[in-house]
C-alpha cells in the first residue's frame, strides 16, 4: 500500500520532469508566465491534460494569467523531491553502469551516484570519477547504513532479479531497470525499465526515404 | 521542409511506441480486442487522446468493439517503419556506445546498429559483437554507400557538434543523442536527446520517506 494520498497516475508523474525541462528552458528564455495553451502547444500536449496533470497538487495557475514559470518550477520540483540530495546506489560496473556514472557525475544534480557495487572482483576497487566500486556481498548492509531509497541495475539480464530482490531487501522503493529482464517487485517498490529501444522506434519515423 | 502530410505532432510519434509494447503484452495474455477506454485505463492516458491520436493515420477502432490488437500492431509497425530493416550508425565506441551495440545485438529487432566510428585509433578495429569499430574517417563516406539514415551519438559532448554535422552531411535524417550536449541540426533531421536524468528526476517521486 501506498503511504500517498491521492495516488497519482504514473503518466502524470512521467509528465512531470517533461514540463519541468521545458519551464527551465522557458526561465532562460527570460519568460515569466505561461498559460497551459502555450504549454500544451509547445510540448504537444493537451492543455486539459496539462491543468488536470498540475491540479493533483494544488493550485498553481491563476486565471488569465496562466503560470508563473519560476513558482511552477519550484512546485514540481518539490513534488519530485528535487529540493533534496537523494543517495543513489548503482549495481553493475559495466559499460553501461560505467557509463551511467559517468554521465552521473558530469551533470551534477541533486540524484548522486555515491555506491555502486559489482560481484566481479576484478572490478571491486576500481574507481569511476569519484565513486570506488564496491563488492556485491556488502550491498544489503551498504544500502540500510546509507539509508538508500533508490537504485539503477545495470547487470545482465539473468542477475537482474537476484539484484532486485536484494535491493528491495536492503529497503529500497524505487528501482530503474536497465536489463532486457522483466523483474517482480512487491507492490510497495516502484519499478521503472529503462528501454533504449523505444527511444529508436519512435525515431524511425522520421526516417526520411 | 517536411515529405509527409499532414504533419503529425512529435508527441503523437513518442506515444506509438508505447501503444505498441502494451498491446504486444496484450497479445501475449490472448486478448484479441482492446477499446481506447481500457487502454486509457491501462496506460494513464485519456481515451480521447488515444482515440485523436491515432486517427491521425487511418480508422482503425470499431464503434462498440474496439480495436482489433493483431491489427494495431500491424498498423503501428506500419506507421513506425518497423516493418523492414533499418541500419543505423553509431558512432562513439566508449563504455556506453558498446552497452548500447550489445543491447541492440541481444534484443534483435528491425533497427540494426551495423556500423560503429570512432576516431580514437586504439578502438579502431575493435570488435563488438559482430560489429567492428571503423574510423571516423570513414564515417560520410560509408553512410552514403549504405544508404544509412539514422544514427546514434556516444561520444563526449565537446564533440556531438561535429559529429552531428558530419552524420547530416553523409545523409542522416535521424538522431538520437546521448551526449549532454544541446545540438543545432537542419530543420528537416529530426534529433531526439536521451535523457537519463529525466528517467531518475520522475523515479525519485516513488522514494519514500
Amino acid at each position: 500500500m501506498s503511504t500517498k494520498a491521492p495516488r497519482i497516475p504514473l503518466g502524470v508523474i512521467r509528465r512531470l520532469p517533461v514540463y519541468l525541462r521545458h519551464l527551465k528552458q522557458l526561465e532562460d528564455h527570460h519568460v515569466q508566465t505561461v498559460s497551459s495553451q502555450e504549454l500544451g502547444a509547445q510540448l504537444d500536449l493537451n492543455p486539459a491534460q496539462i491543468r488536470k496533470d498540475l491540479a493533483y497538487f494544488g493550485e498553481f495557475g491563476r486565471k488569465g494569467i496562466g503560470y508563473e514559470v519560476r513558482y511552477l518550477i519550484d512546485k514540481i520540483e518539490q513534488i519530485l523531491k528535487l529540493d533534496r540530495e537523494i543517495p543513489v546506489a548503482l549495481v553493475g560496473a559495466g559499460h553501461l553502469g560505467i557509463a551511467l556514472c559517468h554521465y552521473n557525475q558530469n551533470k551534477p544534480g541533486n540524484l548522486v551516484i555515491g555506491h555502486v557495487f559489482d560481484n566481479d572482483p576484478a572490478k571491486v576497487g576500481m574507481r569511476i570519477g569519484q565513486v570506488v566500486v564496491r563488492p556485491a556481498e556488502q550491498l544489503e548492509r551498504c544500502l540500510r547504513e546509507h539509508q538508500i531509497r533508490m537504485a539503477v541495475i545495470a547487470v545482465p539480464a539473468e542477475h537482474a532479479q537476484e539484484v532486485a530482490d536484494r535491493l528491495v531487501q536492503g529497503g529500497v522503493t524505487a528501482i530503474l531497470n536497465f536489463a532486457p529482464a522483466a523483474l517482480r517487485v512487491p507492490e510497495h517498490v516502484h519499478l521503472r525499465n529503462a528501454d533504449f529501444t523505444s527511444e529508436l522506434q519512435s525515431l524511425a519515423y522520421y526516417v526520411l526515404d
